[in-house]
């Protein structure tokens, strides 16, 4: 069974977080979403990594992670997906950390797929990635226009690095990464019974 | 402000729920969410009132309600929408509550809006609303196609009754729900920092 680790934090975009986990769910992945703290708790918290504080999303809802993120508890022998999500005040804290930004490194090296979606693409650049198709929210373009070669496509697969736009584009985004992980019938067994409207998604 | 009071049980289903409170937040409604238990806690709570459990959502997220569902903190003079999410297990034990389906009458009747997606709208079956249009997931059509004028749009709107489909239609039921209480130029304020692929929702 193909797994993921989906990266949370205060402030990230609830939208973004819970369809691609949901999605991903729903083709059988085995998903683990873990706590990113905004100081620099991670070295220090031991007793923390079994019963994480709930994450407050951007709008107010709160989500009680399924653990605290460890670096040692995330390296890609464990997880053949990581997936970073938008949301300013979230992507900030998740791009910030230096040890997602090595994580970020060593799954791209390790042939591991890594999705970034909105403000989350932030991590690309923080984690020194090398030039190349991608793309992001709107608001966080002109940060990625000159490092990378800019999309305004809803979904950018570039290799083993898939980022995406915003809400709105993270059915297409989380079901891509399905189709990758688990092949084009489960995508499409998957897309199914959520009901998308007619054109779209499908 | 204009305010919703969006149920959570466990087993709703996180997409649902995750984007109609999300978006609806966006536009500046003030949202909150209540835990609907599925036993008959409600009468001897107390101090779960504030303290509300997290909701186990079907496919894992685990969020934090607002609050505890109380009947006398719910009723149709508090908020301008009622919304029922679906899922089917948070679907069968919030359409089951007798307090939810007498609530449910209680809005429609004081002309307030009730929003109800995927096996949610199963509680315009047991709250015995008036026949009239509607649409659900396809799984529990046949237990609504008699009682109502079922459609198969990924929206109907009913007079004061908003019903749609399922996950890949609650971005289109969150901005009708938005447009009704807010008005159609707070929806397209709402969609476009979403960024929606062309030609979808927008």
């Amino acid at each position: 069974m193909p797994s993921a680790l989906i990266l949370i934090a205060d402030g990230t975009e609830e939208m973004e977080f819970t369809i691609t986990y949901d999605t991903l769910v729903r083709a059988g992945v085995s998903c683990t979403s873990a706590f990113v703290s905004n100081g620099n708790m991670q070295e220090s918290i031991g007793s923390y990594e079994k019963n994480p504080p709930f994450a407050k999303g951007s709008r107010g809802i709160n989500i009680l992670p399924d653990t605290y993120f460890s670096p040692r508890a995330a390296t890609p022998d464990k997880y053949d997906l990581l997936v970073i999500p938008g949301g300013a005040k979230g992507a900030e804290t998740i791009s910030g950390s230096s040890a997602v930004q090595h994580l970020v490194r060593e799954y791209l090296e390790a042939g591991k797929l890594v999705g970034m979606i909105c403000a989350g693409s932030l991590a690309a650049l923080t984690s020194k990635v090398p030039k190349q198709p991608l793309t992001s929210h709107p608001s966080v373009r002109d940060q990625l226009k000159d490092g990378f070669e800019y999309s305004e496509e809803p979904v950018v697969v570039s290799g083993k690095l898939v980022t995406s736009r915003g809400p709105g584009t993270t059915f297409p985004f989380a079901l891509t990464l399905v189709e990758l992980l688990c092949g084009k019938e489960k995508r499409a067994e998957v897309a199914g019974p959520m009901v998308f409207p007619e054109g779209t998604f499908a």
